[in-house]
């Protein structure tokens, strides 16, 4: 069995099903590669990786699988360095650090700097498609991925950003919304303007482009697949539904707090990264909000500030320490393997459709 | 052509759409009735209206249509009335009620004694249909509904919440997600603990109770509602929609500013009724935000002080001071009448189930 849709075609894929590029961990070699031999599309989050980590996981992927995948890059932006917050945020984390017995990181002195590379990996390795979030895409970068053949998808959190996007040529647009976990892919405007659910965003962004959008927030199941293609998705980004997998390599501890959390439990926060994203309320960003008047600096300066924090927080099975990103549709995740996933997501799709057939009576 | 769902069913209609209750004046008799005639369920939002005028438009809605329709109460909270808040809250409305040259309101010595006598009038008219929301029902009342034959729909944000209405045997409830317009109707967390959009929250809901689950918030043609047939809701309630509508009751103002407006022109706030709403953002808000440290008294205290300025401010056609409630589907508002808003979103349910059909292949 396989699905039809403008997505399916462009990608030469069999299934209307892209895998999120969650960067951190979550997406092993083994995790993409499942997911792309299944039939639908793996992607390797790579936002904070090193240029030769990507090619290391890139060749991984490839010894996996010979069908087609994608890699998901964070587009920079200016940083901004406000040296005060910097101070003040420091002074606030100080405790963390304390608690876990280890040092405060030095701030990289250029940042940004890495994307040039990692966007020379992505040119050098031809891979069949290429995913960005949080903004646009030079048109010297576009013009050598459409050289290779590579298909081209960026993110959107809004109709506005979905026709600058349109604009500059990508293939294919992910329709973020509210629901999604992780970070928010907003850029054309603050990002508490820009968190229109799923139900709302997908039919609008249908409307206003003509390249086929890919929906992304809330969608855990064949329900939510054939849901978003009914709003005109030609396909849906799942993220979190692949978090709790046996591939994925995220946290133990992150897997088991997704088993157990409901919808109430997330919250959006600008507190670990510096850039809004949902994930799952803990003390972390309890203690951070006890703090009065507490400022953030911007990503991915406080990305950098507490990123050793958190990877010494998982080493010391501190939970409560992490980012845990993840979407509204927790009660919905279960522990599988992505083949089962897959199958259990395209079994509930097929039921799906056949109860719609039989709904409307003449 | 006609729809089987368990909704449809227990309601005795033919399409599987109820038209919200939305209070204020948007919900004309003519409006109720044009929406159930068509086969759907027509609502009379009676939240604000006096038992008098409440029994007046129910006899209304009854020489225009033999179909069944629901009337829509508020359940009233205990108002703790802070005196300083008022006092202070009464000093930052001063400048508006200046400008439009009228007397800030008295408030009434009691409060909520006006919902015995409206569920009343429900009782003595034995309405086809009583939907409620901010809160669960008690069971005397449900227990002289059911002598009645009157069918009993509750509100829900969280599955927690879904579960709590469940226990009061309620025969469907709403699942109304964040893109909604109008009240968040949270009554056992924080509004914002329960912003969770309709992709996410419906299927969560629909595993999680036994009686039809209604979806709510993003809703605006065809698509939305197979994709929330498809979420395994069974049906959906659609507010924003019916707005624009010939027979809505709606300020022409309010209307015209729907037409123009896009999904990232809402926001939800508490500065107009005391408790969260969606709702076109507008000077009114933003002169709000501007105080510092503005607190606003709970609802229904503030919607109390705030009604007779906007009352006003429709007068003068001061469109800048109204609260115009709108879900995030703005971009989908179209000037139709009822019927064509009915007709339209069948057309399109119909073609979607079709195009469905032709995605899946062997």
């Amino acid at each position: 069995m396989w699905y039809e849709t403008s997505l399916t075609k462009i990608l030469n894929i069999r299934l209307p099903i892209i895998q999120a590029g969650m960067a951190g961990g979550p997406t092993t070699p083994e995790l993409v590669a499942t997911v792309s031999n299944q039939g639908g599309l793996g992607t390797l989050g790579a936002g904070y990786m090193t240029p030769e980590d990507m090619r290391k996981a890139i060749h991984n992927i490839r010894l996996l699988t010979d069908q087609p995948f994608a890699v998901n890059l964070f587009i920079p932006e200016t940083v901004k360095l406000e040296e005060q917050k910097v101070l003040e945020m420091r002074h606030t984390l100080q405790p963390f650090y304390d608690e876990l017995g280890i040092e405060q990181p030095k701030l990289p002195t250029e940042w940004g700097g890495q994307f040039q590379q990692q966007m020379e990996v992505i040119i050098e390795e031809k891979v069949p498609v290429f995913s960005f979030t949080f903004g646009t895409l030079d048109h010297h970068w576009i013009e050598k991925l459409k050289v290779n053949g590579t298909i081209v998808i960026g993110t959107a959190t809004t109709v506005k950003e979905a026709k600058l996007l349109e604009e500059i040529k990508v293939d294919a647009i992910v329709a973020q919304g509210s629901e999604a976990g992780g970070h928010r892919g907003t850029f054309a405007c603050q990002a508490e303007d820009a968190m229109i659910g799923t139900m709302a965003l997908v039919p609008q962004m249908v409307d206003a482009v003509n390249v086929p959008v890919i929906a992304a927030g809330g969608i855990m199941d064949g329900r939510g697949l054939i849901a978003c293609l009914s709003l005109g998705a030609s396909g849906v980004q799942m993220g979190t539904v692949f978090l709790p997998a046996i591939e994925s390599g995220a946290n133990p501890l992150y897997k088991k707090s997704l088993m157990e959390a409901t919808e109430e439990e997330t919250t959006v926060t600008i507190k670990f990264s510096g850039k809004a994203a949902r994930g799952l309320k803990n003390a972390y960003i309890e203690r951070l909000s006890d703090v009065p008047n507490v400022q953030v600096p911007d990503y991915p300066i406080q990305n950098a500030l507490t990123q050793p924090l958190r990877k010494e927080a998982a080493n010391q099975r501190k939970g409560e320490w992490l980012s845990m990103w993840a979407g509204q549709g927790l009660r919905l995740a279960q522990s599988e393997s992505a083949e089962q996933i897959i199958q259990r997501v395209m079994g509930q799709a097929s039921q799906t459709v056949q109860k719609l057939k039989n709904i409307e009576k003449d």
